[in-house]
């Protein structure tokens, strides 16, 4: 940035010194400054259909890059983003949502102006919901603290921040202005992670059968590679939960398999859950897990769990140690090292291969696509059989797989295919995706044909929700068809087919994965009643829970 | 409801008993058995693609119906109706947004359920910001009068509420049970009614140059025979908002035409501003009108404004009088009758036609739409051209003209075509949409193609967002071109077409006039660079605006 520093050169500023090199959204009036702004930044706009999109490519982005962001107008951009934040938020993925609103000059003169909803601070108020910080950049005396304040938290939750700079705010000079970025933020106490440590220490060695399961924040903090020399000291077992799948790689020899009580099989439950000392880092533990308090391994102080939030061992908590700390403390600290114990079967495929003229099925499909992955390839999984069978697929490499597994929210993986290939570019993206989820965000796949993008689109064509038909079936699972193959028409670029059997999905698969220049569609003609052997596991534990709901 | 009122039937019951026919949204397992019900009750489920979807769909269906109703799953769906609501609540259209949460007994066992954000109250929380009552329905001895008091404030105000059932407690008895109806809300103070319809006399008695101003609420209250009548007794000159555009039709030899500050002909403005008794009926006054406090209008005390919120008598108010009450004291008490005065002279096309061969421009392309409306079409107009264009077309029918014109968020116009269609089958849609715009929610075309609906799309195809470029021109204002007539090859239904000329546009807008009973998608070619005359005025006055923000 050249000359004075004003409020909108800065907030650009910190975002590019972050890592932010692209920042996805939709031009509005309130926020047309500010675009041109980042038109001369070093950052490139790239532009989407819808906001929420934007969202999702940007939650993408920062998954894989360490920080994503996107930048939209007042409110009729900002609420589209609503639920896309709120995944981010859940999923504990850092976005920052940047946005306009009217000038403060304007205010004065009519208490209504366009786009507003009650306020002018309901659009900020909605995202002190699902945001770590929420602020409004409308003072020049205080707006580098603010940001200032919002960006640590990002930093130290890993989670979205929200900054709102009023239109006619953004060329205001900073009143004490260009000062180096300075995120003050409380470091871990240290006697508090020695004390910390020691238990740790004290609990491992006790220990005959510990294990590890590492959750999304592992991924979020940049501390694979701890992980990685956390295993070979300790040498135990180490599942993941679905979110963080692909933390660790899953080929590697101590790796158990995906924990999880809706999703994971039972043998590696079963396992983990026979712990007598289980190191659980970055994951809250949900419904998802079926870890609650009720359970035996909590309620009998077998567990150390530590997450962004706070560092719980048996019963007790540490509110003052900061994660990275605490993953980078175990790293640095003497611990046991435990021989290898008989761990669960891995989920081998032992049947033959279908053959090529029979109709495609979902284990016929997820069998195959399991052989073609490799270290550049990038699985992204929409919500249903697109997740719940893929929970089953063994990636390679860390980054290798992207899902809003907890949240489960449709529509994220086209758009996260947008985000993702721009965070890397080196890694060809596998969009795994139902058709309901499709209709809800597919034609952002326009935006990857005009950035000259490649997914290869696997669209999991059964005609309805089926997640929904499997709890609870009725005509409002019904999903409406689309040739879902002519969308490379509508939107000017790619290669779509249809798909009926196993041979054709082969031979489409292996010619997507020949041609890396372009977009390909197969529109994968399933029998609507076929289910994954990971959705029947889940329908099954969550039709367990609902039977409370019945009339 | 045949059995013992439960929460969910009870609530069902209000819906259809203040008119919902038909309820917009997508289903998922927190919000399953509120479906259940549902499907067994009077009231037809409407599936669309998307939850925003549904919202806009619902908003266009209140809009018509008076009362319009969505029903999607915890916050993977509620929180993406966020903007769609935002707009109803913006444009004060009553839509109730019914959802289910996680049920009381799974919230004990572990604090993170699936698709949760912060706190289970988080989506209402929302809500709370952007409805004129959120409530959730978990307590059987409380339910039903929580409800009646969020449907009394829906009347009350004609905006959205927020309805939450946890999933365990849709099938819970009422403990008080099946009581009626009743929707207690206070009546207007009669003295305070007496002395404002009292002042309105003198006023009027004392006025040589009277007019009148009306918005969107006169719709939403259904007092449209009330203002004909009221029209006919006074016989002064009648002006509309744009969002009130076909309050009155059009062709009324009273009508003046559209006000508003940014959009309006400089001659209506002229008009209304010089009026030295101006009656505002049923319209908020925002940056839109440009009629704020330092208006003369205002600042001499010329104005009776009377809204759902109140009504202000020049510079004093009165809270206590309810807006129906006052326009029903208005049509009953004695007032003067006026003498026909000169009227601003109306925008009478003079220009012979385009020549059939010429390309395609807006002002041909409206020129011709102005002359096939007839009271059995609807103009769906969305934000952008479509809608600055369409001020200037002459409805002829009341709700001939539906737009998201204060709240001006993109993509209303498609999804709306889908909900006014279930609200008023006998209307034949025009949607008029940008490709900006079309990208956003053009695929929910799908759903009509599902329920047999027959819209006329004619898309505004000018590869960019044309409103911004007239603020601030940038790359970031460029639309990536899709094959928007290829669409009907997407979804299975309906027939595309492209129109370079003026002949084109007419031959297929007859041939779709002509075919009742399917979807056409006219592409149409515009140059980038066509502007209306509407645009041009706001663009003009928009700039003057934001000249304070130029760095």
């Amino acid at each position: 940035m050249k000359g004075q520093a004003t409020i909108g050169s800065t907030v650009l500023d910190r975002l590019h010194r972050l890592g932010v090199r692209h920042i996805f959204g939709i031009p509005g009036d309130y926020v047309l400054s500010l675009y041109q702004l980042i038109e001369a930044s070093p950052i490139k706009h790239i532009g989407t259909t819808r906001e929420d999109c934007a969202g999702f490519a940007a939650d993408a982005y920062a998954r894989i890059n360490g920080i994503g962001a996107a930048c939209v107008t007042y409110c009729v951009g900002g609420l589209n983003t609503v639920n896309a934040i709120a995944c981010a938020y859940a999923e504990r993925s850092p976005v920052v949502l940047l946005t306009g609103s009217p000038g403060l000059s304007e205010r004065t003169r009519t208490p209504y102006l366009h786009h507003m909803v009650r306020d002018f601070s309901t659009q900020r108020e909605v995202f002190e919901r699902m945001t770590v910080a929420a602020v409004t950049l409308d003072d020049p005396l205080t707006a580098e603290r603010e940001m200032n304040r919002a960006f640590a938290a990002l930093l130290r939750y890993r989670r979205p921040i929200y900054l709102e700079i009023p239109r006619d705010m953004v060329h205001t000079p900073l009143t004490a202005g260009g000062r180096p970025l300075c995120l003050e933020d409380a470091p871990s106490d240290p006697a508090a992670l020695e004390e910390a440590l020691g238990e740790v220490r004290t609990m491992l060695a006790a220990a005959k059968r510990p294990a590890m399961l590492v959750g999304a924040e592992v991924g979020r903090f940049g501390l694979q590679d701890d992980l990685g020399r956390l295993v070979e000291r300790l040498h135990i077992p180490i599942a993941s939960t679905l979110l963080g799948k692909s933390i660790i790689r899953e080929d590697h020899p101590l790796y158990v398999g995906v924990y999880g009580g809706l999703i994971g099989r039972e043998e590696v439950q079963q396992f983990i859950n026979d712990s007598d000392c289980l190191l659980i880092l970055g994951s809250i533990l949900s419904d998802v897990e079926d870890l609650d308090a009720s359970s035996p391994l909590l309620s009998e102080g077998r567990t150390i769990h530590a997450t962004a939030d706070r560092v719980a061992i048996k019963h007790h908590r540490y509110e003052s140690i900061k994660f990275q700390d605490f993953v980078q403390g175990l790293v640095h600290t003497p611990l046991p090292s435990f021989p290898l114990r008989t761990m669960p079967v891995r989920s081998v495929i032992t049947e033959a291969a279908p053959p090529a003229d029979s109709s495609v099925t979902l284990k016929g499909l997820f069998r195959h696509l399991d052989t073609v992955l490799t270290d550049k390839t990038l699985i992204i999984a929409d919500v249903g059989e697109s997740l719940f069978a893929a929970a089953d697929l063994r990636v390679r490499h860390r980054f290798e797989f992207l899902s809003p597994a907890y949240y489960t929210s449709m529509g994220f993986a086209v758009p996260a295919a947008l985000g993702a290939s721009f965070a890397d570019p080196t890694l060809r993206p596998i969009v795994l995706v139902g058709d309901g989820a499709f209709q809800m965000t597919g034609t952002e796949l326009a935006s990857c044909v005009r950035y000259g993008q490649a997914p290869i689109v696997v669209l999991l064509n059964n005609r309805g929700y089926s997640t929904e038909r499997e709890i609870l079936e009725g005509p409002f699972n019904d999903v409406h068809e689309w040739q879902y193959d002519r969308i490379c028409d509508l939107i000017g670029g790619g290669v779509g087919s249809r798909v009926r059997t196993q041979g054709e999905f082969e031979q489409r698969l292996a010619a997507a994965l020949a041609d890396p220049g372009r977009l390909h569609v197969l529109n994968v003609l399933l029998d609507p009643a076929d289910r994954s052997p990971g959705m029947i596991r889940l329908a099954r534990r969550l039709g367990k829970k609902l039977s409370t709901d019945k009339p």
